[in-house]
């Protein structure tokens, strides 16, 4: 049985107060669980039901971490998934070091994005993408917030984040790097000619990109509409301008 | 005070079997009830806070439906929101019409969509990018969910649906247009000549597009993966997907 300690250090991740407390953070679900142990981060503790534990024997003896079994009603009620018949993992944040763009390669830029699943979702973007560097507004939703883990669908191993004063960060690599913000009025990233070298700057779900930043955006880019619909969503958005990216730099 | 019998039937909706039987549905949220009342759905009732009624009064009065006025704790405990400080409505659904592909004009399909949400997102990607047409196979989730309504964030009222076996209506089609379905190992979409006229078929979110299809589809796409995720989330793939279809035709 898992002693009382494990259960309360877990509970209390959900709430990033906690998380900063115990530098800490929890992983759910077979498939992130598994891809968490093969990552570079340092994990602490691993539950798995029995099933789980027969089916990756290799991989849970391949690193250094109290591996617990317990039962399936044991992983729904210590995590957040409403179902998870596989484990469930505690390790150790990373910290919060600079990322500095280097020469092709693009970065995402997020300003103040407010919804976990955004943010999980746009890592996961990145990755399909092949951008690995994320910087973030310090107003922007938490990385280990479970439901961001869990809507990178593993994708947080392989992305690194940044959480910065976004316009100093602007400022700072001006003269390096072209950036490219979403606005609703910019040039159509159909015409748009995409540097290998940048980086993207999307803003928050209901106000967009704080005015303040833009006048260290190099160039304001949008998604053509051809229909009604008054806005996109900021992952869809970041997936469309990401593909638009991808799309010129092959066509040159 | 809002009376028990409309109380009783909002609750009701919240079910596709009463959904049904009542042949209504619910919309939440001030934007969304706003663009109900002025499409062409017949709206039976719509419940508004002092404030929203205020400043919505010529709307409100510009149709022949019953206007109630409640508190938000009444419209939050009625509906399926977290927070609503503006309406309700409950209106008629439609009856489930073919559609016909039309000259000109791109139709998207959908194989088996379960999550309410997805189809919600993806209805309003259609009409960001023109199409108000879908077509969706039997085992698609009920688009009058309110989930997916409130996803949709007001684009479900230009946009039809039609819930019919797939492969029939492709097998039926199959000489007037071109099908596009979004596969793992197809042509990539920066390559593909996508025409003026057609239908994009998009796959359940586990299993893709099922295999008795694959025969009535004519090209198989892709997104180009440039990184490490494994997949890309349903309604991210029809937005690139949509994106990559309109910025074809643009080019020409």
């Amino acid at each position: 049985m898992l002693s009382q300690k494990w259960t309360k250090l877990i509970k209390s991740l959900q709430v990033k107060k906690y998380r900063k407390l115990e530098q800490s953070f929890v992983t759910e679900g077979g498939k992130s669980v598994l891809e968490l142990i093969q990552s570079d981060y340092k994990v602490t503790i691993v539950l798995v039901t029995a099933r789980f534990k027969d089916e990756n024997s290799e991989i849970l003896r391949s690193k250094n971490f109290a591996v617990e079994i317990v039962s399936e009603e044991d992983l729904e009620k210590l995590g957040s998934f409403q179902s998870n018949n596989a484990a469930l993992a505690v390790a150790e944040m990373k910290s919060n070091h600079i990322l500095i763009p280097q020469s092709n390669e693009i970065l995402l830029a997020l300003d103040g994005i407010q919804d976990p699943g955004n943010l999980g979702t746009i890592i996961r973007i990145a990755d399909w993408y092949g951008i690995k560097k994320l910087i973030c507004s310090e107003d922007t939703v938490d990385f280990y917030n479970p439901k961001t883990i869990s809507a990178t669908m593993g994708s947080f191993t392989r992305t690194q984040l940044y959480y910065c004063n976004l316009i100093d960060y602007l400022e700072k690599y001006k003269a390096d790097v072209v950036s490219y913000g979403a606005f609703l009025e910019g040039e159509s990233v159909y015409q748009t000619h995409f540097t290998s070298s940048g980086i993207i700057v999307m803003g928050n779900e209901a106000h967009g990109i704080r005015p303040e930043l833009e006048s260290v955006i190099e160039k304001q880019i949008s998604i053509p509409r051809f229909g009604s619909a008054e806005s996109l969503n900021v992952a869809i958005a970041t997936a469309i301008i990401c593909d638009n990216w991808r799309r010129s730099l092959h066509r040159t």
